[in-house]
């Protein structure tokens, strides 16, 4: 911290086991010498009117301010009146992709190898428009938005990720076959984007058809771009390939270049304070905001720390099949700076 | 055929490979004694103005008058003004419910073993509505339609199969969380009928979790039920855990008791006519047609002659990674019943 001008990051540590996970991000952020300083917020035990939800409008004012935070697991609490934490974040801070690098890590073995995907779902449309109606008893309509503008923003977003990351091609993951109007918007954004990038082949693959495939031979993707359900659902398949949530970073990207990394894993209240949680997930989402912040040394130390400690099997977690606590699990990472 | 009344069955062999598959069938059920008499329909080569696309109205009225039927694949031809030959065959025989089995293969090697799911999709509404428009320009909309009507009658199939077919669980999947209305609809439909059955376990998992489980761990499932376009995902991913859809049944189910089934794997026009196809998906899909014909006898003997011919390996098609024609494989079958 005695770096010339320390970055100043907003961090929500969430709900269960996200303060001990966000301790062990601190720890290892410390042990490495990253000039970030943290600005903790909690989400509130009260509705905060101008959010509409428990997250308060401070907290919400500090990422604005920072442009750059990191989330950990938030439950959102029961009750009517009030919008979900996730979707509030999304849609206050305009966070319009959702990136998440899914590879198979060294050492953990899973039913396949060397999977390295990336995936990047439209974050703020699509079938997450919230309306929904019952004009006649017993039928329930939906309706999912398909934007020109939202469908080029996240297919920029993805083609200018693929051609700065070495990346090699994008696929659009669509439905167009059923619904040809707005997911052929999609489809047609992508054409359009992925004409402006000869470098990168693009193509368009179904979903149905894209999930077998995944599952049959996930070396036959690279980047994937596609609309916001799809992309909820996909890159949870991609993380099972790999070992699951708990071991997979995502990051937002918002207007203006905000990022918000996350780790997308639940709370997991079970194993709350029992120094028991595996922080693997939101170390490595902590990583993708510091690639975002091209402190790219420093991003690419941790994660090499990470990796060759959950590979050495000494001190794995209990979800890892091991006995280790998070504070040992964390002290093993730094001993790897 | 010198039995006292044999069953007349709509056959619709298909385009590219299907005659060939076809006619592996045909084979198969000579040999081992099927009283069952085919009455052959092709897709026509213009619009049926009654139907709207390619199938002729007669070969509608052959499943109407049989109430069961096979299908090869259907290559929709390319244009305008009529609608895809599957969407119209499960819009006019209202096939409600599309019933897939999902098991690994003995012998044939995948990353998972020991796989054993009904995937059982609602097959009317939802995203498959084909209600879409465009009021301001780059703005296009979609309607998902879920009715309680459709809901229940898919649930209770989905009960009905589990209780008569030993199954033990059925699990509903879904995005509630998102589309509280429509998914919620679906899933207060599903808990009522649950409860007419007491002896079935029931749950709900989240589409995108269960997707992340499916891939860890397809053990933990065993009858899914669920809205059109997450069985049409769903499906195909299960269909990839144990090879694909050149490996896999699928039988659609009407009201009133039609059934028609189906492989649901393209017609591969590249390898058509050269005696190369691969005939399992639409043998197992015949196979659960027997079934649906209660001739559980004929139908048992015939998947254990399919099964045992995969699990040999002597004669395997390409796709398989083996060299064998489609009639010499068809042979070997016939020579195991
Ligand atoms: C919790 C849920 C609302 C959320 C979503 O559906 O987007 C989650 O599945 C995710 O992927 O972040
Ligand atoms: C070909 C396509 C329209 C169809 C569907 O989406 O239902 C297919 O994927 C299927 O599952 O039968």
């Amino acid at each position: 911290s005695s770096a010339p001008s320390p970055i100043t990051a907003t961090l929500f540590p969430g709900d269960g086991i996200g303060p001990e996970i966000a301790e062990s991000v601190k720890q290892v952020f410390q042990a490495a010498e990253v000039p970030i300083e943290w600005e903790e917020h909690y989400v509130g035990n009260q509705i905060d009117p101008r959010t509409q939800s428990f997250l308060t409008w401070e907290s919400l004012e500090s990422v604005r301010r920072n442009r750059v935070g990191l989330k950990g697991p938030m439950a959102t609490p029961i009750g009517k009146g009030h919008r979900s934490l996730n979707l509030t974040l999304r849609k206050e801070l305009n966070l319009y992709a959702n990136v998440r690098p899914c590879y198979s890590l060294p050492g953990y073995k899973t039913r396949y190898d060397n999977v390295d995907l990336i995936t990047i779902r439209e974050n703020t449309e699509g079938e997450y428009s919230g309306l929904e109606h019952q004009v006649v008893r017993g039928v329930v309509e939906s309706l999912k938005i398909i934007t020109r503008q939202a469908s080029l923003r996240v297919a920029d977003y993805a083609f200018h990720y693929a051609k700065t990351h070495g990346r090699e091609r994008v696929s659009a993951i669509h439905k167009a076959n059923i619904m040809q109007k707005t997911d052929g918007l999609f489809l047609k954004s992508c054409r359009e984007v992925a004409e402006k990038y000869p470098e990168i082949t693009y193509e368009e693959v179904v979903i149905d058809n894209c999930c077998m495939m995944l599952v049959k031979n996930p070396a036959l993707f690279d980047v994937l771009v596609m609309p916001n359900l799809y992309g909820d659902i996909i890159s949870d398949l991609c993380a099972g390939l790999v070992g699951g949530l708990g071991l997979t970073p995502s990051c937002n990207i918002g207007e203006g270049g905000i990022a918000l990394a996350e780790a997308v894993h639940g709370s997991a209240p079970d194993i709350a304070g029992k120094n028991l949680a595996n922080p693997t997930a939101l170390l490595l989402s902590a990583v993708t905001m510091l690639r975002h912040l091209e402190l790219y040394d420093k991003a690419e130390r941790i994660q090499n720390a990470i990796l060759k400690t959950i590979a050495e099997g000494k001190y794995r977690t209990a979800d890892l099949g091991g006995s280790s606590t998070t504070t040992d699990f964390t002290k093993a990472i730094c001993s790897h700076l």
